[in-house]
């Protein structure tokens, strides 16, 4: 029962130990580096509704999706519960309006001893609820999609670029 | 400059004003009644990764999952910006595992002025990325799709059922 | 797996369901009353301890504890996973000196369709942990005991006084 | 020592009970009514820095401002200590920038127990905040100045518009 | 009046100044190195309730509270006023059901200026008090006890192992 | 639309990018050094309510502003969109009545790759709102004034003594 801190094998679930039982994974033999993480999904709606997004652009609509997505960055360890908290260094979050989808691209910086993918990912995912948000008394049938990894640089388990291998 | 409270006309993006400005809108007016919003997503992964989370379904690892939807839900007012604070009387979560895909559905309930969509949406998404957390560690390919709002029951805007208009 | 907010049966486990899966319970049929909830605990350390902090009493040292019991009880439902939220309307924390103890009560009281049995404990046991957190300095082997649920009243379960059955 | 839930006189400061002690005041007694509270404060800044917000208005600059005050207000009762939790029904913040100034102004709308006078204060104050950050880059001397209520109305204890008495 | 980072000698209440005044004390001058800390409670219930519990082990009961403890610990710095917010590099959590009672053991490692006793005693009581919630409809009688430190190792204090000295 | 953590040039709004969009800006090139920045501020009130306050001061009242500030601070990441989160080393709050005056004045330490100027800012704050709070039953037209940074040490842009230039 007296939880030990055991080593992690590669290629498992980390998150369990060999019971099954959740824990958070002891990061503390890991080398602090500076690493970097890229991820990306896309809000379909259709083309009328981005072109009203669009109008707004000089208002405040796309604006509250970057906050919304740069604030939950920081909260990323309070929502995945097996998360670690990192120092966040930066974070930056796009919004490309196109024919009847709007693409969020994340790319998130922290120097520590884990990645910050889950970061990037939650940034996402907070922008683009943001953005349904704004659109649903126009058009609920919005939907969210592609929600993914793009990228992610420096820690021992190597860069990862989707796709690439 | 003076903020006045204005009254929402629909078919509009109501959460910014004639000169997009964003506000989260006043419901003050609107009666209290109870309140259903069910949303759904799907975690695409190889059927290898599906079967090593089947086999831990006796131990902890889709638990995790499930609570963090439920917890999720409860914190969509911090996340979503002009999202009201809502008293939730019931969030509950499915998962299902298929082949290369679970798909998770959440269900909320309220009884307030305005509805649970973003609390639905927001306990799947957070679901989902708690799922994704716990398999990037063999799979950091895995895909959240089509994160969207199944129905939504109760208040004066009308019942709504994805795919029946 | 379509959650389904089916009725929950007296005498069970509630928050889990016939397949042991967790959900926050549908308490939308309840009704609405008035609901009080009173918990204790102790925290025993040695009488040079408490001596300090009696003569701490005229500084902030027990405020500390009566405030972090205070703002516990607030975020009752984002530390237990299955709590509803609910609009608490009085919080009180009573702090007694004794010898070699400091005996802590607290007194919830909310109008809702659940008790607030939870956040009168969570009351207890963040002013008992932030107790500690003043004392650990000079006592490390205090330690917090009986932390438990004395009485709670209003709502449809009946009242309950411990000891009294 | 042990609590009691006593009624609070008028005319006294009803956060602390007769011996000095703090408390969230019990409000279980008091009324169910809308409830409305505006509040303002000004940033004085040099007039260059004010211009170069001005040109920013295109941008995200004070849409960050009005997100940070309507995502602080939901926040009171975890920033201030004896504030109950209240179902905020309307946000809005507006800001007017000046000659060597931005005037803030917020208006914050309830139906509850108590009213949202400290929510307006926390929307300005952060909304304030949020602003001296973005303009702290080019000029660490803005302040903070004049952050008051303007006006109450709803609640048992009469309307109060500030100035007028 | 004007706060001056003093020293803080051995032995005393390092929270509170010489006035009585708390502090978050200082402890930008401390050796950052790695700290672990363990902590253990008991929370006891009937047999029969034990039971009930260990058949739930295949569902999610227990990683409810496994969970809670995981999240509770990330959030010490909210809960206990005067504790510097950590960067937590691992946290398990222990259950064991025995006969009338479940034991709950927890451990945190850091690397930082300050160790981790708080986060593995918040660690213990949010694991406790979720299971608590978990069986209180069948048994509102249970306890929580012996909530303790047991073990602290690294930082300039020395190591400390309960009931060694 | 690529986010690409372009340099950032002195004497600009550094939290907006070229075409004005919000970002947090990249610090992970800067030096962890150890920065101190103090901030104050100040609560006007008539000299009856600031002598009921003096009484006070024997209880909680001054307690609560000084515990709302510490606990303030901490969250400022979360209540200023795009503010770092930093791992805080200490604050101390320091509070002087005056003739229908409260001056407030917070001194917070860091050591990392960005300043605690809005660290302490907020600290003042908040402290501030929670005096309010506390004697808005007797004196609703209590104002916060001169909210403001006297001091930063540390970090590549140089010191800064309010005044000093």
């Amino acid at each position: 029962m007296v939880p030990s801190g055991a080593a992690v094998a590669d290629g498992e679930l980390t998150h369990v130990d060999d019971e099954g039982r959740v824990r958070m994974v002891d990061v503390s033999g890991k080398t602090v580096t500076r690493r970097i993480a890229v991820a990306s999904c896309v809000v379909r709606m259709t083309p009328a509704t981005v072109e009203r997004l669009d109008d707004l652009a000089k208002g405040d609509a796309l604006a509250v999706a970057r906050i919304a997505g740069i604030q939950g960055a920081k909260r990323t360890a309070e929502l995945v519960p097996l998360c670690h908290p990192l120092p966040l260094e930066s974070v930056e979050i796009g919004l490309e309006t196109g024919d009847g989808s709007v693409r969020i691209r994340s790319r998130v910086v922290t120097t520590g001893r884990t990645g910050a993918e889950m970061e990037a990912l939650v940034a996402c995912a907070t922008a683009a609820l943001a953005l349904y948000d704004m659109v649903k008394s126009v058009e609920r049938d919005a939907e969210i999609d592609e929600l993914r990894l793009e990228e992610k640089r420096g820690g021992s388990s190597g860069d990862f670029v989707r796709g690439s291998s």
